[in-house]
């Protein structure tokens, strides 16, 4: 249990066994159905999710009713609604899965227990953080400055996985696009190859 | 020197005047006049800058040769090339000051250093980074799921400083407008009021 999640948290930080044995007391497994709920609308965030095996999603739903996809979160992402976790507001975010999923859960009170505990977890979660920030930028930069077919090719670069992975309508509401544009974009990115 | 960083660094995570003293002996003061670089595209990214006076913007280029701004800071505010800053790597951004300026940089020799001497600096950015991140995941929805007009109106609501100080053609690159377009969305946002 928690392979993946520790495997990478010693990759980032080398944990001691008994430093490992502390973190796991405060770890939570959870598993999730195809299209079940971790977090919906206007609840609060009680969890960070580690994703150890399937798929995730968040998104918000807009004025038009139109699901617009936030994040894809694969084996060794996390995903939460970092805002809502921290100050215990209502979320913003909805996160549902995309394929049946297990999950490592970290709440609230474990996270602030980890962080008073576990100096290395501090560090840990200072590295995540910073790889989603970075992983954001990115994203937002190439909405903001690059046409459709080099956003689809920066995506298809860096995360070749989620493009194999996960549904095409998917794909084209996280990128802001009709399903019926993305397959023109797709046409014209093969065809330039 | 440096009040502002250590104000709000003090109201993050308190610090005893020793370790203040020390944290101080790794930080450079800098000031910059308006327009001039503190980051140009392809050099390295060797500081994280905090803005104790005046402001300044990141932004890319785009193959069309216009400049799409990626974030403003202003007092109180951290700005750098986070990537090009952790891994030594060309920085992707660029950097300058819309107004005469005065930071306050860490470079990385001193982030490291101060990440094993002082853990509280370590508190400090992770801290900072979450902010960041929470900042950027807003701006990313509020592109991603909402009218322009509500767009600005977030704008106006989350940071009236920026829309007050950085000029009207800058507030449109930030947001992806033609400077008439922003006008536009400018007036119909004021006459719905």
């Amino acid at each position: 249990m928690y392979e993946l999640f520790f495997q990478q948290f010693n990759e980032k930080v080398p944990l001691t066994a008994e430093e490992q044995e502390t973190i796991k007391t405060f770890l939570t497994p959870k598993k999730l159905r195809k299209k079940q709920y971790l977090l919906q609308e206007g609840d609060i965030c009680k969890y960070i999710a580690f994703v150890e095996k399937g798929a995730l999603k968040s998104y918000v739903i807009d004025e038009a009713g139109t699901e617009r996809i936030t994040q894809f979160a694969l084996e060794g992402w996390t995903i939460s609604d970092l805002y809502s976790f921290l100050t215990g507001e209502p979320a913003t975010y909805l996160i549902d899965a995309i394929e049946d999923a297990e999950l490592v859960l970290i709440s609230k009170a474990a996270h602030e227990e980890l962080l008073q505990q576990v100096p290395k977890y501090e560090t840990y979660i200072r590295l995540q953080i910073t790889g989603a920030y970075i992983a954001l930028q990115r994203r937002l930069t190439s909405i903001i400055s690059l046409p459709i077919e080099e956003r689809y090719k920066n995506l298809t670069t860096l995360y070749p996985t989620i493009v194999q992975r996960v549904p095409q309508h998917m794909i084209a509401s996280y990128m802001g696009l009709t399903p019926e544009t993305l397959s023109r974009v797709r046409g014209r990115v093969t065809g330039r190859k």
